[in-house]
């Protein structure tokens, strides 16, 4: 497996495209599709908000198909809290691009992402389909990718290539995300596209692995979004041998590509948490389940405190273990180890008094890891973060409904 | 019932001190007793964190005997994370009140607040709580109150006169805490004290609905402090029949009054979280149950996008519908409503599209009170909490351990 450079067009039978509909209020690029030669293997996991958007209800229905052939998104409008009609404007945005391509209605994935409860501006909107459609080329990959973004600073993306029964394969994803991310799932938006040749029941349940080991690890503020959706199409035109089950012996190259890729991307989503001006790893081990070892984890990434002290560069390790503590999660509280970047601030329950002086060169770097160890069993986990600053509050003081 | 003004010395048989005993670098005072001058039935709730303070330990023993007398405490310094060495720290602090007191070390509970992972200045502790003791009079509620203090930026007190058999009875109670606020419980001491008899078994119950209903319902940041407490002696000095059940007759009226005192001082809490400009409180109603109604108002109030948009005075109400969504909680989602300031936002799930400058008094408010209906019962729950500012960041990206 080995890191690549790419959009989702790298993938073979993959074009794409975004353009300027005038949706966004700032004229920028706001809808995109997606689109591969021929029908692909479908996997998606959706947001578990009970205020689910419109399109999300859509792209539940289309995923309950083994195959699809199409993304269509639009930024700048969640067409959430939309009711009835937000339910209707996404069947027509699904079925006028449908048309456009050539292909069924439940063959199109809709997405998408913006302000809640204003409806779709649906002529701008089918100009936009429209005009994808007609842009739809590999050399496309980019403008894609740029019309999902919202509050994002940089555009995400990760591909990787790898074998499969001797045959080169490729994955490539885009994501947007930066606020209200939280696992299950962020205001988040991910798209991947392969041409591994894998088997529709297959796919599904190894996408929701992946979103498990990745996107669902990832904390900005602690709020999960009505219109989370990541979608993967595997179209098979590597011409592997077809993976149709988790016991073939090419699936375990699959999915670590796919987990690889699936990760990178929620990596580029914490460090771009809005107004972030550190990115946090938060190990958790020795915990007595894998479950537990998440919560204490995510607890500790979705303190505020813990968040503000790693804004002021304060090595306050009396809140990670407070939120370790509260977290639910078993712990032997006399036995609990704390280190950041490999610096050992509690041993055995105990402050190390290490000097500040010794921890600044640490707490002062960009990316910063830490592991706390909950002393009572073998399991661990990883959650990614970043830190509180006065930019988050003024971004989100500032955004305005 | 009626509100009347007075510390926890205002019922009958109660004195109380607080002297500076240099522990606060501040200077300020941070060692306080209140001593009942009978034995008193007691009843206490503790933090559920894990990682649990020394003198949290402590108190539990106290709690499981049917009375108390006193209650000594310091601020400064909270004997968190300090292993065997702390818990010893914490029992040499009780017996040496005790002595001084001249009742026995289970008669007193003892509470610490203030920076984790650092043992107590015995010396100065000790010194402190013969200060304490030798000042210990009715007149001294305030330096009390004024010992138990940290971030808070003003006092927090509350006293009701009740009426039980005919006696006339009263209730008092004072609460330190602002950041780190959030149920089971908050950084948050409080004291109440009272001259009503009631039963040590029927008082501790009582002490844990109360709690419940109002200490349980505030949040500022949603961590949870290793030290909180709330502590309740019952002296039975007023000389009502002491209400020995839940069924005896005066049961409601002393229930009542307590509950009061602790939804007052509560409330305080959360108009004091740190660098809060607003004070929000968060109803919810039309749930399926009582349960379901917290936790939507625990979403809510809790939501960084929230509260960072009350501090920006936005009318954001896709991100309090989309909390309520993301809580578990059950609801209709084409049925919900929210109301801010008794204006409609969302009918049926759907935008009033309400002008902003309509919204915009209402939002220019110190105090705002929204209503979400989930639309699927009858339950309802009330959670206050407090905006998200950039003195919040301030504050805790600067308080070094």
């Amino acid at each position: 497996m080995k890191k690549i450079e790419g959009w989702v067009t790298a993938p073979q039978g993959f074009v794409a495209a975004g353009v300027k509909a005038g949706i966004k209020v700032s004229g920028n690029h706001d809808v995109a599709v997606i689109f591969s030669e021929v029908p692909a293997a479908c996997g998606a996991v959706f947001t578990t908000n009970k205020m689910c958007a419109a399109p999300v209800t859509v792209c539940r229905e289309v995923n309950s198909h083994p195959y699809a052939q199409a993304i269509c998104v639009n930024s700048g409008c969640a067409n959430a809290a939309t009711g009835v009609r937000g339910l209707e404007d996404a069947k027509a945005m699904q079925a006028h691009c449908a048309e456009k391509l050539g292909i069924k209605p439940e063959e199109v994935f809709v997405c998408s992402t913006g302000v809640i409860g204003h409806f779709l501006p649906m002529d701008k909107l089918f100009a936009g389909i429209d005009a994808a459609v007609e842009a739809l080329d590999e050399s496309e990959g980019e403008s894609c990718a740029m019309a999902i973004q919202t509050t994002d600073t940089f555009i995400k993306k990760a591909a990787y290539e790898f074998e499969v029964g001797g045959k080169a394969c490729k994955i490539a994803g885009i994501a947007k995300g930066a606020g209200m991310i939280h696992p299950n799932m962020a205001t988040m938006l991910t798209y991947l596209t392969t041409d591994c040749a894998v088997a529709p029941d297959v796919l599904k349940r190894a996408v929701k692995k992946a979103a498990d080991q990745s996107f669902n690890m990832v904390v900005v503020d602690g709020d999960t979004s009505t219109n989370d959706s990541m979608i993967v199409l595997a179209n098979g035109m590597a011409e592997n041998e077809i993976i149709v089950s988790e016991d073939h012996p090419d699936y375990p190259a699959f999915f670590e590509a796919l987990c690889a890729c699936a990760r990178d991307l929620a990596i580029l989503i914490a460090h771009d948490g809005e107004g972030a001006t550190k990115f946090l790893e938060v190990n958790v081990i020795g915990a007595a389940t894998w479950a537990d070892a998440k919560t204490a984890a995510m607890a500790i990434a979705k303190s505020p405190l813990v968040k503000t002290a790693f804004f002021g560069e304060d090595p306050n390790w009396g809140r990670i273990v407070c939120a370790a503590g509260y977290s639910g999660a078993d712990m032997d509280q006399n036995k609990v180890n704390l280190s950041i970047g490999g610096k050992y601030l509690v041993k055995d329950g105990l402050n190390c008094n290490v000097p500040a002086e010794e921890m600044a060169p640490i707490m002062h770097e960009h990316d910063i890891s830490m592991t706390v160890d909950l002393a009572v069993g073998e399991e661990k986990a990883t959650v990614w973060t970043c830190d509180f600053s006065y930019e988050y509050v003024k971004i989100n003081g500032e955004y305005h409904t």
